[in-house]
């Protein structure tokens, strides 16, 4: 008798849909066998592996250096968007998400992503993560990870399965925890990007005031090629901007799983669809596996006890 | 007794370099030790592990392709430097390596990598790999690799090491073969590489006729930080464009092993100095460890038998 390899997944379809999966792809008497090296799974990380509600980590890591930096930016009172910031005018801020405000929300990025050297921004990073607390469970950020998630990493790589992120988060950011939290090494986190600049004077990485990638809708697909240079197996996400990963990951020669996260579930953890739909609409016309937090985890967070 | 993991190299300094450094490195009770997860090593490849001369491997692909290509293109007859290709103006061509060259050299390589699906130019490569003998050794370009180099990956490897190639070449070119020639992944191969772009049409990959990277120089250490985001321990390389990887490299805060292989073996390979003057003269002023393919490789083929 084996134990459990998904103790913390309903036992209902989506728990069966991937273990079925991973059992085929990794019998190799099987039709849908797949070798080791081809087993290539990309996982989106905001609200695919930890909440990224009511704001995301990097939201608020934003803000923080927004107010860090006033002191050298005296003009940000009077500029937006960092005078919304600064004034918490939360109905300007919802606007960032629009695409009428596209520059303002790049302007805020690389005002506290770039411009410094790589070793500086991931020691503001580390501590950022250490002194930051998620505002609902009251734990640190990387604490708000999905427990059934973590048992599918797991699995996965027990079955000889590459793990990637693929995030439309810093990809510098997510690979501070990457290895800590999901046991995913730095190399094989894929994300949004400003440009690099090798400076000769002291051979150390400077980060650009410029956008190198946004590693969103058709960026996944291109940077997984980029990157991996193989089409996924298994691709898990949870929005609208993972929906061409899905596609990519089906389109491919052989068997694959795409799988996405609904969050439906207020009581335990959020219930939202706003830049879901599409995905929510595509994988119920293609019969993907559709996970409810409400109904296929018994358990969301690792702090939280299993329900009755 | 142990068995030698290094049985084609001479018992010379370069050889003790590298087994010291691996063994204090990887002895937690050493003051070097380095973590697992931070045992990265980056290959140069052209030059580096396999022979460059008399002439790469990726410029005989673009010249087949050229030829392959000229029904498409009458006009190519005219055009330069399609026309050189197609005429075998060896003098002209030798002109491309220079920087006011550069639109020209573009020119050729869009048209031969890119302005196709990337599931076509997979499949050019390997038939290319597979239908091309090197011109000298009689015996397909990826069996003229160098020995001594596989049994350092094979060494490093059995230490933990994560092994990546960092190549001026073409990121897919050189993945065509760098699993079945040197174990190393797909998704461990830097190089350089066009823009792609997602078809949401068919959810395929297109290769677009515009350069993303070049991965030489800068943008070798540049690329590092976006695919590997750590900075190696170990470092091999052999000419100039390898140079800002080595600096790279050598600047970490801990312990690293800087390799640089100089060709000067006429008889067994080739005996050139062309683009690595600068790279040979930093090797010597910082005391890194010059690999000399004459006295350090008791054999330097796979195919050749051990001198005496």
């Amino acid at each position: 008798m084996q134990a459990d390899p998904l103790p913390s997944w309903d036992d209902g379809k989506s728990k069966q849909n991937i273990l079925t999966f991973v059992n085929e792809v990794t019998s190799d008497s099987h039709p849908s066998y797949v070798p080791p090296e081809e087993r290539i799974a990309t996982f989106d990380n905001d609200g695919t592996l930890w909440a990224e509600k009511p704001i995301d980590c990097q939201v608020m890591f934003i803000f923080s250096r927004v107010f860090e930096l006033e002191k050298e930016h005296p003009d940000w009172q009077g500029i937006q968007p960092f005078k919304a910031v600064l004034r918490n005018d939360t109905k300007y801020l919802e606007n960032l998400g629009n695409p009428k405000f596209e520059c303002q929300l790049k302007d805020l990025i690389l005002a506290t992503y770039s411009g410094m050297h790589q070793g500086v921004f991931q020691e503001l990073v580390s501590t950022f993560l250490i002194n930051t607390e998620h505002p609902r469970f009251k734990v640190k950020y990387t604490e708000v990870v999905y427990q059934p998630m973590l048992e599918l990493l797991d699995f996965l790589r027990g079955n000889d399965f590459k793990l990637f992120i693929c995030t439309g988060g810093g990809v510098d950011f997510v690979r501070a925890f990457s290895e800590s939290v999901y046991g995913i090494p730095r190399e094989n986190v894929i994300g949004a990007s400003v440009k690099y600049e090798f400076l000769e004077t002291d051979n150390v990485i400077f980060r650009k005031m410029e956008i190198n990638s946004k590693n969103d809708n058709k960026s996944k697909p291109e940077n997984i090629q980029l990157h991996i240079g193989r089409i996924p197996v298994i691709a898990v996400g949870n929005s609208d901007g993972d929906l061409q990963m899905l596609k990519y990951t089906d389109a491919g020669k052989g068997p694959s799983l795409k799988v996405l996260l609904h969050h439906d579930d207020a009581e335990r953890e959020y219930d939202y669809d706003k830049g879901t739909k599409e995905a929510i609409r595509v994988a119920k016309e293609q019969n993907w596996t559709i996970v409810s937090i409400k109904d296929d985890f018994k358990r969301v967070f690792p702090f939280e006890k299993e329900r009755n």
